[in-house]
């Protein structure tokens, strides 16, 4: 059997996020459903991780096992010629017989985009946060670095899914962005559920002088979610970034989008 | 009767173009409902000009009279309470008493979004004209200089608005943007029906060789549409920029989006 690795975007506004459900619309039975028609037989998904229901990916990965004859290099545009215009497969390739989206992978990057403005962006509806009071980038910025390192992040996760250890490294977190525009891209080797978008709650929290900046190293050492900024709305958080070694790190590097 | 002037920004997507008709869900429609909701009394209001179905605006400006005593500052705000989320009302200001949104206009910008790329992109469906060929910046930017000038442009509308004169002048027309993104900004002091789509037709069939640049002049003195390119998806289009004297033109300059 092949073992076929892809490269995905997703407007995940429509969606209950990736991951199957019964009764709901996921991008993961989107995928399903276009790859068991296009193969002709079942097809079974690995993702690299779950996104919950409005989270977006500007890059996301997946693997399935098939023995489709299907060029690989045609692939993507017949897969997308099953799927809905909101989700689409941007590269294809064959991957390494142990290669799996969520176990090989290194690192991952999620960006939260707010959108800082008195007045709402028609044109960004449902794709980021809009947050209508002067939001302070310097604070968010010192606020932010103080997650960077290896810590317990139990403070800033939601409690729901198993997970032996709540220890992750955080490899950086920047704030950018210009004007109205304040977009958070934080690297690490593992998110726990909700963690990125607790930690945005808590940068700001920063922001608003809820708590300090200096205050979030003993946040994390205490371990409690009550300490921390809320959860900030799914609709601002993308998954932006995904790092494996050999020819899938390639494929998901690569500009998506040349001619 | 005082009256006011609004900045607005829209995604046309839902909509069946500016233009109230019956039956038909309308940009202008909605305006008026919210308008005449919160002044308590009905509402006449004066657009730019006509945007087709599933045409966008970054910038647009219309007028109303009132003798609401609503502040003008606080009336954005008031007024997208009642507007749904894909229509914004930007800025407000009190207009001189005989300010007209499309009588007093000056000259307008229009931009065609092409997205140039194999494989769509889930965010910018609906935003932007989905083009999977190679396009010729070069070819494409040579095309779009020869409209420049005081013309006859019959060659490149749609017959089914009344006119005086099919002559107008076009101050600049350039193609931005940058690897997938296709840009082209088109300035004038009035546009025909579906003048501003018929001429990005025009200009992609001159990068597809069916026409060379040098034929674009003797095709406007002809003024034969069947000799232009066609007239591309209205989902590409945008109203962007538009120039009035005084207030109203300094209002619709400045950058709507800081805090």
């Amino acid at each position: 059997m092949r073992n076929i690795a892809l490269r995905l975007r997703y407007d995940g506004t429509a969606y209950h996020g990736w991951q199957i459900q019964r009764d709901q619309d996921t991008v993961q039975q989107q995928l399903q459903q276009a790859l068991t028609k296009l193969c002709c037989h079942e097809v079974k998904i690995v993702g690299c991780g779950r996104t919950d229901a409005g989270v977006h990916a500007e890059r996301y990965c997946a693997n399935f096992r098939s023995d489709t004859r299907i060029p690989i290099d045609r692939l993507p545009l017949a897969i997308n010629g099953q799927l809905p215009e909101d989700i689409c497969v941007q590269a294809a390739i064959e991957a390494p017989e142990d290669f799996n989206s969520i176990l090989s992978c290194k690192k991952k990057e999620y960006t939260y985009l707010i959108y800082n403005s008195r007045i709402k962006d028609p044109f960004l509806r449902s794709r980021a946060w809009f947050y209508p009071s002067p939001l302070k980038r310097d604070v968010m910025r010192e606020a932010a670095s103080m997650f960077v390192g290896t810590h317990d992040f139990a403070a800033v996760r939601s409690v729901g899914t198993e997970t032996k250890t709540t220890v992750r490294t955080v490899y950086y977190y920047e704030v950018e962005g210009e004007g109205p525009i304040f977009r958070l891209r934080v690297c690490a080797n593992g998110f726990l559920y909700n963690m990125a978008r607790a930690m945005a709650g808590t940068v700001i929290y920063a922001s608003e002088g809820k708590i300090r900046p200096g205050d979030i190293p003993g946040l994390l050492e205490k371990g409690d979610r009550r300490l921390a900024g809320p959860t900030v709305p799914a609709c601002g958080l993308y998954m932006t970034r995904l790092w494996y070694d050999g020819a899938v790190g390639e494929m998901m590097e690569r500009a998506g989008d040349a001619m």
